[in-house]
């Protein structure tokens, strides 16, 4: 008997239908002699209304009590998935984060799970039951209700395969698993069979939306493995696992684009502490900078370029200014039209030529390169956005490899 | 400084503008230099909307996970409450029913408060902070949610305000205060100015919507003061007090009226356990029947006559037709198109003649009673529904007194 977590998104829940759906699997998951823990988000669009009633109020409503006010649309949906295992003839029960202590710290919006108390879910499991969690939530120390930021219920749906030691977590999701690159991208895109973590946070973090950055980090932490797959089919979808050996076979697994925003600052003296004196008041804002360059200096100056993301451009720009008259740079100039394009693989540690290849590419398709990042099993570029969708095709035609699942 | 508990109804926050204009209200009763609780209802049609969404599943959805999913909009309606008192600038914190351990006994669906922890709510008081409460719900010995049965969030506010010992339990509705009969029914009712706990008791179990009859019991046992009256205006409602001297110059001060099922089990063998044979499976399946009547046998035979709620209609027929045959009873038969019209007032009990007016009144109006059940203060007949607004206009002109407010 195997324990299985399984955490659908709000696509997958997003009607009764589907919640009758979500409960014909999980039944049939647990009929086939399996233990079954389902953690369920939001039906879809219901987080976002719940939040405009707050904004209607005011632009900047209090973050405990907006807390208090997300965290019942998974509340909703984990009772209407408890009611639909039962009719069924399933045994169900829901227990939200107070009664199972999803403990967190007290970043409300944002918050950490610290710990989970399981008692009560491998008591239920042990009487039958499948149990169904509502994601996204937790507890602080004092009791005050807390959510996990966007996405977080598969991070909810991580912690607690890790805390129950579950054999797999399944996210169930809209799509049949990871792919090569965005298949609306890019029609010849390939789903991948096994990605490493290291992998799998190098895409989430290039905007891959199907994982949650902060689950893959969390199963790479507590060794859990990860089922990306359809809840409208039964194939096999993607296991995000630990590293293999023949992973390194594959130079590049994949390519992700997202859409930024690029400013730079222009001048900047070549001080000790001139960064910290720019990025210090950009984090304090809560902005998130993706990719930062800074080139040799000449004349003792030099200029710095980063980006965010598009809807924090104004509230950087602002930022940037004030600080670049503090520090006696020069002007500060941006760009909404850009895009990052990355490809990741762990066979990068090992071939060579990956990036040169990479670079030919683009220069084939007479695309200019505005920036270039690296990390280990990571290349990025900046580029003009108009031909983000170019640069993907060209790059996973001819770079992006196959994997075979291991026999 | 007083401490007052509001209590504010669906109606009262079916949107952003209400939520606004109460949370207006409580600042200013706060700024008045009250310490102040607001209990709020769910966003008026929010509790039906997520039932249906239940039912949609399945006709009889598990009663656990309906608490789990009912509570949800009192807890919406908190959070937006006490974020329209923050952005206003008044302090305000939301605590949910497992937060200050609003503790009931396990009747998911109809639990009944046994006790609230206060400390949390005093010490959030003495910090200057409007308390908000969301209704209706609480949590059982084993950190179950349950919530208290429709109309729920008048019990919460009393047993808050008996908990704290507040000066004043008000609430806050859409109507002006408790009427001497359903001002749309019948033109000429008027407003109630002081009414005792037993009459307002009597009038709240025939169906007067304005107050849940557990409040007014919790009110009596714990000598609340209610103050019913519109969210809408300052002008004085109806005061639910003690019983004073002057109240019983008054024979009738109300008439109420509720549409009801009625169900006959004829040829009920006439001896002893037979009335608890039949009762006791409709009991267990939660089911409340008001009116019982049992008339003198003949033959060794009896015909038992009882009223449900509409709703509960089916499900009774089911269970005792299943009682009838296992005792040997007849045939049993059942209407839905009844109604009660009662007449209630602490004047009844010195007053003589009472019901031979009511009797005659319905006579001349050529209305047929079906049955009668009376009470020390009150006298309840059960008629055809086609008759009962007549009956209520006809016996409202004919036998309600005014009460003046003492000076």
């Amino acid at each position: 008997m195997s324990l299985i977590v399984q955490k659908y998104g709000g696509t997958s829940v997003r009607d009764i239908e589907r919640i009758r759906a979500v409960a014909t699997r999980a039944a049939a998951t647990r009929a086939a002699g399996n233990e079954v823990v389902v953690v369920v988000s939001a039906m879809s669009g219901e987080t976002s209304r719940l939040l405009a009633l707050a904004q209607e109020l005011t632009p900047e409503p209090d973050q405990r009590e907006c807390d208090v006010l997300a965290s019942s649309g998974e509340q909703v949906t984990s009772a209407l998935l408890a009611i639909a295992l039962r009719s069924g003839g399933c045994p169900a029960t829901s227990f939200q984060g107070h009664q199972i202590r999803i403990a967190t710290d007290s970043a409300f919006g944002r918050a950490r799970i610290k710990s989970i108390d399981t008692a009560r879910i491998r008591a239920a499991l042990a009487d039958g039951q499948v149990v169904v969690v509502p994601g996204f939530q937790g507890v602080d120390p004092g009791g005050n209700v807390t959510t996990l930021g966007r996405g977080g219920s598969d991070t909810s749906a991580v912690a607690l395969a890790a805390a129950l030691e579950a054999a797999a977590c399944e996210i169930l999701t809209d799509v049949d698993g990871v792919y090569t690159s965005d298949p609306r991208i890019c029609p010849r895109a390939r789903k991948i069979d096994r990605i490493s973590y290291d992998e799998m946070l190098e895409l989430a973090s290039l905007g891959t939306k199907v994982l949650q950055i902060r689950s893959v980090e969390f199963a790479k932490r507590y060794h859990v493995p990860i089922h990306v797959r359809s809840s409208f089919n039964d194939t096999q979808g993607t296991w995000v696992v630990e590293e293999e050996s023949s992973m390194e076979d594959v130079e590049v697994s994949g390519v992700a684009s997202d859409r930024e925003a690029k400013v730079t600052v222009h001048r900047v003296p070549d001080q000790p502490g001139l960064a910290a004196a720019i990025f210090g008041p950009i984090a304090d804002a809560n902005i998130s900078v993706d990719m930062i360059i800074q080139n040799v200096s000449a004349d003792g100056m030099t200029d710095m370029t980063f980006t965010v993301p598009r809807s924090d451009l104004a509230q950087a720009l602002r930022i940037v200014r004030a600080t670049a008259d503090t520090i006696g740079a020069g002007h500060v100039d941006a760009t909404e039209t850009v895009a990052k394009v990355s490809i990741v693989g762990l066979g990068m540690r090992s071939h060579a030529g990956v990036a040169a290849r990479m670079f030919r590419t683009l220069a084939d398709h007479r695309i200019n390169i505005q920036m270039i990042s690296t990390s280990e099993i990571k290349i990025s570029i900046v580029i003009d956005d108009k031909f983000e969708e170019l640069a993907v095709r060209a790059l996973s035609d001819a770079l992006v490899g196959t994997r075979e699942e291991p026999a």
